[in-house]
């Protein structure tokens, strides 16, 4: 492996590693001053460690709990917190349980009883009840739906939370006599506590006048039963909850600054919420790696950063997701280039519905894909960038990491020929 | 205007006056030798300009010659040259005039005569003789079929080609045994020569097979007439060609660096060959301007500059062109932000079919907009950026410049608060 790659992937494993829950959990459970009997509740891709942080700061204070995690992310037994795993990004009968056993412990909590509540990336889809006469069936089909006609996060979450129990503030409801002290590690760009894994505890700061403007933008078919709990406004002010944001994209962009700059490339940092298209995005890195061989405009050795979460609309059957589709849309135009690399990746390891946290790309990689017949063209059309970067040795695994923290995007450029 | 508008319009009028046709057709000339009699073919929308300094250059060695320009672009008589306006991007029935004024020249040359053949922007759509049996409706619909379907301008230009008479190479055929010098002043990325105006007097690089790839990929419907021309070989060989190309985007980029730089803005040149979808780069333009709002990644006063042309995939059916939609799509990014904009400009000074050059936006601009109850999600849906600009007067305006280099979008922030 060159040294380029070698690079490459120190500074995805060392940006990842600055921005793992556990350190974020303990510093925020020091800022906050307990008072009676605590319930750990966590959710989310990282609450897992987030919660097996917690547990071990709380010791014996902690009275019981939940943890709501993806398949395969619980790492093992925490205390006596009951552990749950369940579907994401589309929320099973295991989400539902968990959430209900949740649920049991908080309705019966008094006004000294105080909740911990950990949420992290992926809590939209794990901690969810559908309101009375909803199947999941219903919300999986909105989803579905709302992620094929391209709506972004915020929007998806808006018509979400409205058919939940437990989202838009109304878990908060449940809690209460009970306060909820809320750790947020964030995958929502810009941070808006309403939006972080729909804002079980936080009050809605969106209007039915909104989710109105979102079925009408998309044309969305709807139910007239769901189209009226859409239209029916959340929980604007609550009054037991307190919340902290701990780790968020650009925290993860400056640890790639860093670990580049300690590693010999000079960084910039360009972005830290981006949101375009990822093929998009895709071409305009090849077009800047193009300009950093061309020209001195940026001096090589150099790292250019772009954090952020890039969309997707669907329209192939294909298999990949937003990473392995901007490094794949990369990887033609930066044909023939030598000491330059491109990669994309998630900081949850999971990019899309994949064992891949990413893909990346150098100047050999189009060729590598024309010698096996692959045309990136079609393979853009039907969505399959996973088997596409699979057949040439251009995925990036790291595995769930534990944390997500969005995704973050870099041109790495070496000293050249 | 602010110190910053001022600045942003010193950029624009500087980077197109410094890639204006006539020094370029000067220095071009003055490195090739004459023969014998010289006959004057120009066509593009800065076919006037580079005509008028060819004409002024060679003197008395000119025995005549055809402009071909869009309308509007004709800026009165040249010697003896005749001129004609003609509809671009559509070719109509002063096209086919002035594309068989040329040809009742060039059929006739002998040996000891020579072309000089000055190529600029809009070329494709204004030199064109239909191949016998097919009419300049059929090639029209093709054209729309392949913009509409958001086909890149190689692969327009690799389709409609094949329908000439006069591209591809078929032109030098025509001259022969004449010879052709010439000079192009580029809009084509990369700058292949079969690609500008779709190389009426350069081999053609392209196959049979790959026009087949094309028809493939965008499932075109065509008359199987139309399909037997366009997969019929075409010159791949020509002996009586030579052509220097003078002016690009690069050029254009490196005057924009350096009119910022000189005006107090440390400039970085991004990339001179985007092709990414319009709104898309509007959207990573509002985040690095944000990335520069709240971090000193890049220090201010700065100038981030990227060259190229972005495509739209028209859906709507307002007006716009992709300058425009870029600026628009950056303006929601960029709501509140102080001492920043952005403008996005086609140095021909006609963006898409409207008057205006692009637009330019600022951390105002989505407010302005929303107090006139205009909606930018709505308008880039419906491809309808013009009049949303102009409602706020955030279009920018040079008026058709001359010349025709690609297009330059810039974020120009100053000190800040």
């Amino acid at each position: 492996m060159s040294k380029l790659y070698t690079d490459a992937q120190t500074i995805i494993n060392k940006s990842i590693a600055d921005n793992m829950p556990q350190s974020a959990v303990r510093k925020a459970l020091g800022s906050h001053k307990f008072y009676g009997k605590v319930y750990l509740f966590a959710v989310g891709k990282a609450a897992w460690a987030m919660a097996e942080a917690a547990n071990k700061y709380l010791g014996t204070r902690v009275s019981g709990g939940v943890v709501i995690t993806k398949y395969a992310h619980s790492k093992g037994a925490i205390g006596d917190l009951e552990i749950i795993e369940a579907g994401h990004p589309i929320s099973d009968e295991n989400t539902i349980l968990g959430t209900q056993k949740i649920l049991d412990i908080a309705q019966y909590l008094g006004e000294k009883d105080e909740v911990v509540f950990l949420i992290s990336g992926g809590g939209s889809a794990l901690f969810e009840k559908p309101l009375k006469g909803i199947t999941l069936s219903d919300i999986a089909a909105i989803n579905r739906q709302l992620l094929a006609c391209g709506a972004d996060i915020v929007e998806i979450n808006m018509i979400r939370k409205r058919l939940s129990a437990v989202k838009a503030g109304r878990f908060a409801e449940i809690c209460y006599p009970a306060r909820i002290f809320t750790i947020v590690l964030s995958d929502v760009l810009g941070d808006r506590l309403d939006s972080i894994a729909s804002g079980p505890a936080a009050p809605d700061l969106t209007s039915a006048e909104e989710a109105l403007a979102v079925i009408e933008k998309y044309d969305l078919k709807l139910k007239n039963s769901i189209r009226e709990y859409i239209l029916k406004e959340t929980p604007k002010k609550l009054h037991n909850v307190k919340t902290v944001i701990s780790g968020s994209v650009s925290g993860l962009c400056e640890s790639a600054a860093k670990t580049a700059k300690s590693l010999g490339y000079e960084p910039l940092i360009l972005c830290s919420d981006m949101k375009s298209e990822a093929r998009e995005i895709g071409f305009l890195l090849s077009s800047i790696a193009c300009q950093i061989d061309k020209a001195d405009s940026l001096k090589r050795p150099c790292a250019v950063i772009l954090g952020g979460e890039t969309v997707v609309h669907l329209k192939g059957s294909g298999k990949g997701g937003r990473n392995q589709e901007t490094a794949l849309a990369a990887a033609a135009g930066i044909e023939g280039l030598k000491d330059i690399l491109i990669f994309s990746a998630g900081s949850d390891g999971t990019d899309g519905p994949t064992d891949a946290a990413g893909g990346i790309v150098d100047g050999q990689t189009a060729q590598n894909l024309r010698e096996k017949n692959i045309k990136i063209d079609d393979v853009l059309k039907n969505n399959d960038s996973y088997n596409a970067l699979k057949a040439v040795n251009a995925l990036l695994f790291t595995g769930p990491t534990g944390t997500n923290v969005n995704d973050i995007a870099v041109i790495l450029a070496g000293r050249g020929a």
